[in-house]
C-alpha cells in the first residue's frame, strides 16, 4: 500500500466517528474552527469529553495552543447542511485568520464564557479544559474537559434524557473525508443475561 | 433530571460512536465478547486504536482484566444484521461464562493469535495491547492497542485504501441503546484554504 492509502485504511478501519467542531479563542483575541472526529466520552458525572490532537499537524495545532492559553473551549456538532464548510476548516489556514469567517460560520458566545460557539450548530457544548494526557508512543494527546454549557432547542431532548441525534441532522465520519448520514434502526433496554431483547 | 436521565444526556452529547465488539481471554481460557462504543483512532503509523474502559463497572471490567493478563485483543465491527445480539454482550454475565456462545457468536482464531475474532463480523481487528493510560478524575483508562491483524473481504476495500463502512452494513451508536444506519452521503477532497470545495 502506498502511505496515503495505509492512512486511509487505518483512519477508516475503527468504524464510525463523530463530527464535531472545535472553538477556540487565542491569546490575541483570534477565534480558530476545526473539525475534529475523535471526540470520545469520558464520564457522565462529572461530565467529561475528551479528543485526540497531534500537535506537530498543522490543523490541530492552533486548536492545542489556544486551549493551553485560554482553557475554554467549544464543542458543536455537525449538521449535514454544512459539511461541506464544516470540511474546509480543515486546511492551513494562518494563525491570524479566523475559520470562522473564512469558512462561513458565525461566532456565538454565551455569558462571559470565552470561546466562541457556532451559532449553525444545535447542539454546541462549552467546555473547560481539565487535563492533557500525553500518548507517548506516537506523540498524541488526549484532551479532557468538563461541559460547562449545553445549548441545544428543548425539542431535541428525548424523555429519557438523551438527545436526537438524527433530528439535529447530526453526521458522521469515516476516514478522513467521508461524511454520512444516520437513520435510527432501534433502541434497546439494558441488557440481562436471562433475557432475550 | 434525574441520574439515568444525566446519564443518557452525556452519553449522547458527544455525537455518534462507533460500534464494537472486542474479544478477549482470560487466563483461565474463558472467552470474553463485550460492545464498546469507545474505540476511537490514535494513529496511523505505527497503526493505534484505542478505547475507553472503567475497570470497576462490571461489564467492562472482564475485559480490562483479561488484556492485563493476555495482551491481546479483538475489535470486531457490528452490522445491523446482529445488533440486538450485540447489545446483549452489555449484560453482566459471570467470568465463567462467554458471551460468545451466551450471544450466539461464532469464536474464529487466526493462526496463533491468542484472542477470539467474532466470525460474524466482516471487519476484524487483531491488535497486541501497548499502553494503558489512566484517567484520574473519574477512573477510566484509554487502553492502546497496535493493529497487528486485519481481516476483511477485499471488496470491501475502496481504491483510496479506506474500508466502505456503509457497504458492510455498519452501525454507529448513539448513547447507551440507539442503533443507526448509516448512508454515504458525500466524500471531499483534502482542503485547501484559498479553494472552494
Amino acid at each position: 500500500m502506498t502511505k496515503n492509502e495505509r492512512v486511509n485504511l487505518i483512519n477508516s478501519v475503527g468504524g464510525y466517528k463523530s463530527a464535531n467542531l472545535i472553538g477556540t479563542i487565542s491569546g490575541e483575541s483570534v477565534t480558530n474552527l476545526a473539525i475534529f472526529s475523535s471526540v470520545v466520552h469520558i464520564g457522565a458525572n462529572p461530565p467529561l469529553l475528551g479528543f485526540v490532537v497531534r500537535p506537530i499537524a498543522a490543523v490541530s495545532r492552533h486548536t492545542y495552543e489556544n486551549i493551553g492559553k485560554i482553557p475554554f473551549y467549544t464543542i458543536n456538532h455537525v449538521h449535514r447542511e454544512f459539511i461541506e464548510a464544516a470540511h474546509r476548516t480543515s486546511a492551513r489556514f494562518g494563525a491570524d485568520e479566523s475559520e470562522f469567517a473564512a469558512c462561513g460560520f458565525t461566532e456565538q458566545y454565551v455569558g462571559d464564557f470565552a470561546a466562541p460557539f457556532v451559532k449553525e450548530s444545535k447542539i454546541k457544548i462549552g467546555l473547560e479544559f481539565v487535563e492533557e494526557i500525553p500518548i507517548k508512543i506516537n506523540d498524541t494527546i488526549l484532551i479532557i474537559g468538563e461541559i460547562k454549557h449545553l445549548l441545544l432547542p428543548e425539542n431535541l431532548l428525548l424523555e429519557n434524557g438523551s438527545v436526537d441525534l438524527s433530528a439535529a441532522g447530526d453526521v458522521c465520519i469515516s476516514g478522513l473525508d467521508t461524511y454520512y448520514d444516520a437513520e435510527k434502526i432501534a433502541t434497546f433496554p439494558y441488557a440481562k443475561p436471562n433475557k432475550l431483547i
